[in-house]
This record gives C-alpha cells, structure tokens and sequence, in this order.
C-alpha cells in the first residue's frame, strides 16, 4: 500500500540493508559509483519496505495535482470509452480529475504515456496494462505511485488488479447455444499476449468440456473490428452455426460479417456477443451478450485508487486482486434449434 | 501566431503601457498592490503584443514536452473518440504524445482541464471549446500557448479554428427527403449553446428554404442518445414521417426509437443521420448520413497546432479558419415514396 502512515526513511533502509545513508542514497539515486549487485539489493528493499525518494514523497505528501491519470489501449473501442468515463465520472465524485491515455495497444506508448503521467503530477495512475510494460509498472508501484490495473493483469504482480472472470458468462453462453443445438460453435479469440484474450479463451474451452461436447472452432486474432470481420467470416465459411466474440470490437466485426454474408441474425445464425453496449440491443433482433459490468469494474478499481490515495482501508480498496463474474444478458440473437 | 520570432518583453509592456517595469510585473502577476483598472488594462496590452511571461516563455521555448493536449465533451460519442484517435495518429507521426480530457459537456471541468494542461507542460491544446470558457482560451492564446480549437467555434475569438460546414450535407439530405416525399421531416437539433447546434439547425431551416418548403418539424435536444430518442418518439408523435439527426448520438437514439415503435427504417420510417459511424452502416438497411469528416477535421487540426509549435507556415497552418464542406453518403434508410 502507498500511503502507510508511518513512511520508512532512507535511515531505515540504510540500516536493514546493513549500508551507510550514504551509499543507501546514491544506490537509491542509480549511482554506479555502487556495485550493481548492491544497488539492486538496496533498491529491492526499498521497495519491499514502501520507501519513497524524497521527492516522490513531497510531490505525493504536499502537491497534489487532485488529478489521476487513466491508461487504455484504444478509445474507439466503446467498453474502453466506458470505462474511462466510469472512472471519470466516480473520481469527480470524489473532487478529482481524470487526464486519458490511449495507447492504441503498442507497449511504446504505453511507456511513454506512464512516464509522462509519473513526471507531471497525476497522483495515481488505473492502467489497462500492456505485458510489455510490466517492469516499468512494477517499478512505479514499488516507488510509491498510486497504481491499480484494469481489465488485464500482470502474472507475479503485487499491483492492485480489477478484471472480470469470464467463465460463468461463457458457461451460459455455451450452455444456451448447446440447448438451442447451435453447434458448431465459432468462437473468436482476442490476443493470447493479453491476460483477457487468454483466460476468455480458456473459459470458453471450459465451458465446452463442462457440456461434454469436443473442443469447437476457434479463430485467434485481435480486438479490431477488422479482426472479428476476417474471423467470423471464415469460422462462417468452416460450417460455424453460431459465433461467439471474444471482444465489444470483435462482435461489431461479427454483425460486418453477418450482414455482408446477408445472414440476419437469430435466423440464419445464432450469435453472441460480448460487453452489453448499447448499440447491441439496437439490432433487429437484440443481441444476447457476455457482460463484464465494466462500469462496476471501473467503480471498484477507483475505490481502490481512492484508498490508496487517502489511505482509507475499505473492505475494496484492502483487496489487492477484484474479480467481477461475467453475465449473460439474454436477447434475441439465437436460432430456434430443432428439439431433440 | 504564438511563436513570432522576436517577442516583445516585459519593459516593452511597460514602455507601452506607460508604467514602471515593476509595475507591469506586478500587474502581470495579478498583484493587488495595482489597481484592478490598472491590472486589466497593462494585461490586455500585453496580450495584445503577445507578451510571454518569463515562466511560460522559459517553458514553452526549451523545455518541451513533446506531448499535447486535446480537450473533448464526451468519449462515450464515438465522433469524439474519433476525433481523438485521428488528432493523436497525427501527432504520433510527428513525434508528439497526446493526452486527453473530457470535459462531459460541464465547463468547470474544462477551466480544471486547461488549467492543468497548461500548468504540467503540454506543448499545445486541441480544444472543443465550451463557450463559457472563452475567456480563459482566448487568455491561453493571448499568453502564447499554441491552440487550436476544433468542432465548436467562439463568436469573435482569434484562436485558429477548424470546424464543418453543414450545410452542403443538409441541402443534399432534405433535398432527397423531398425527392422521396418523405413529409414532414423531424429535425433533431442539437443544443443551441453549442455553435455546432446552433449551425446545423440553421442550415436544416435554409435547407428547407433552398426547397421551398415550409418550415418543418425540430426537437430541440441535447448531444445525448437519450435526448435522440425522446425527440424521436416525439416527432414521430406528432406525424413526421422522416427523421433527421443532429449529432452521432441523437442519431443512435433515434434508430432505439425507431426500434421500440417497431418501425422498419426504410420501410416505415426514412432516416438520414449525423456522422459517418461505422455502425450506422451495418443496419439492416445501412443508414444515409451527413459525413462532417471527422478525421479530415482532426488532421487539418493537428496540422495548424504543428505550425504553431514548429513555426512552418503552410498554407493550411497560416489560415485562421478552416471550414471542411458535410457530405451526404446514401445508404438505403429513406422509404420509397409515390411518384408524382
């Protein structure tokens, strides 16, 4: 946690760490006038013990900026517009501003965006973060900036986390297209370089073991329109009865193709999608999806940052790992099977 | 412009202003010990001159950051989103990061939102102004911060400004609504605090004009989807037999609309929308819709703030004043109408 009341000094560190303040200081400082080996024990410590540099704790202590910064991979994408302003909208609740992000998914500026953020006095950061930049991450955390992330986690990482678990929603999700005998089902995965792609990958191979039936057609690609447009399309053109998206982004990909293929939905093809957009239930006939709630997962990972940020200890923002089950909202999007 | 080549300095202020060099110092830093009269007048001068206080000038001239700012109302409106992705697509190519604000339409967030921008050293603004901010933006460009607004314009301010004109997209729509005998036609105007609500409207009414028809029927709303489908319900009420939207998100509300009445656009009802979303073309019948251009407008944007930053003068960055003509992309929305 951040804001221990009782902050360590760099005397503290200097003394477990079995060194004088002076060469505490100077490893602290990245000086190689100390043996690498020692600066990264020290600064391992420092870190285990919650010491801020001097200037990181005045910035923190005395000059709050009142404002957090937030990180997302791409703002085209509605779930993450949502989000932002989730938090946005809890974080003015409580007198604080909120500067964005977008880092259309590439690590390089994701790690410029969290240097700038750090360097220019945003008291805590929510971060939907990139694999790619978990060092850089850590390391904030380990210096005492405010950190939580968002949507993704980060395997090994102390970081405060909010993800969703996506098994019970594709539990029903498959268990329904099952009963409706709209099989096989194509499935369309998000990256496997993101924890989200991955686990909702692996979910879905669950949920199809769970109902004893053979692992069904999956295509991997990425959280893009395009992506759900290509994947949908072949999974269509391999005999898939129904397509399940693995993203908000992926299901728009998978209305293209549905509509260019002249198939309507709930007729000529079952469907589901995933995140509960707006948008989805505007369909001719409303779409059944996976939500994660990213609004309630927005609220508790600015709970948590709040708590860090107050040193306030909610049930929340104590919990440093905030899973939030996936839900099927049922619509209208599935084909009337033949009954057994 | 705000990087002329030689600027004016403090004692030129006061030379002018015909007061002491402490005198104009004081009156700069808004010190009480001058007479507010007095103040008002040394710091309307020395905008005038495009004076930098030292700070500003030291900050704007060698510690560049290399990142700028884009203030937009809302992320949830996905014009905005991409707007934003297309003003930072830009800016990456150049070298320059963005980072972002929403305002939601509240004018305290964005005083909050400049305010912090300018403090934490971005190198340029992007800005949908709020007009009750006009001040504090023309103070901005008169202190010398490179800004650029977009979208919305301020009635009399010089701070470059790009923006679309909406009336060749509004002449071609009603023009076609006309063709088709799809009478009346419900507008769904957006907010006339808006200078965008306000120019859309007026070109809707000349657009009826340039047709000879009477004045039509118009909601007055706001840039919600709520607001879209309350006007919509409302037009529909009163007999309107064809709709046309004044934002992307009175334009969602308006298919949720036409949704919950159980009306078929293109069969029972014509729709033309705002914005070239691509999910407005992946309706049963693809939407027409009046295509401001948005990322046209994002580019032309970035393309003035660079100059300003760099100080280039191309023929786009020197202009004050960039207007991008709507379009009208026909989809398949309105109904056939009887032939005369």
């Amino acid at each position: 946690m951040a804001a221990e009341h009782s902050r360590p000094t760099l005397k503290d560190v200097a003394q477990r760490a079995g060194v004088s303040i002076a060469t505490a200081s100077r490893a602290m400082a990245d000086n190689p006038a100390v043996a690498t080996t020692t600066r990264t024990r020290i600064q391992a410590l420092a870190a285990e013990m919650g010491y801020l540099p001097n200037a990181q704790a005045r910035a923190l202590q005395s000059s709050r900026s009142n404002t957090i910064g937030i990180v997302v991979p791409s703002l085209i994408n509605p779930y993450f517009a949502t989000m932002v302003s989730a938090v946005q909208n809890a974080a003015e609740g409580a007198g604080l501003a909120t500067i964005i992000t977008n880092t259309d998914e590439r690590p390089e500026t994701m790690a410029a965006s969290l240097a700038f953020l750090a360097s220019h006095g945003v008291d805590g950061i929510i971060c939907v973060p990139d694999e790619a930049c978990a060092d850089q991450l850590n390391n904030l955390h380990a210096q005492g900036m405010p950190l939580v992330l968002i949507d993704r986690e980060l395997t090994g990482s102390p970081i405060p986390t909010v993800i969703s678990d996506p098994q019970p929603g594709m539990d029903a999700a498959v268990s329904l297209l099952v009963e409706h005998h709209a099989l096989p089902i194509g499935y369309l995965s998000g990256p496997l370089s993101t924890s989200s792609g991955r686990a909702r990958l692996e979910a879905f191979q669950q949920a199809c073991r769970n109902n004893e039936r053979e692992p069904q057609l999956v295509f991997r690609g990425g959280f893009e329109q395009e992506q759900g447009y290509q994947g949908a399309t072949h999974l269509l053109n391999h005999g898939a009865r129904a397509l399940v998206a693995g993203d908000t982004m992926m299901t728009i990909g998978v209305l293209q193709a549905c509509h260019r293929a002249g198939l309507s939905i709930g007729e000529g093809i079952s469907v589901i999608g995933f995140d509960n957009q707006p948008i989805f239930a505007l369909q001719p006939r409303p779409l059944t999806v996976i939500d994660q709630q990213v609004d309630v997962m927005a609220r508790q990972a600015f709970t948590v940052l709040h708590g860090l940020l107050t040193g306030s200890k909610t049930t929340e923002s104590t919990q440093t790992h905030l899973v939030t089950p996936t839900i099927l909202i049922q619509g209208d999007s599935l084909m009337k099977g033949p009954q057994p």
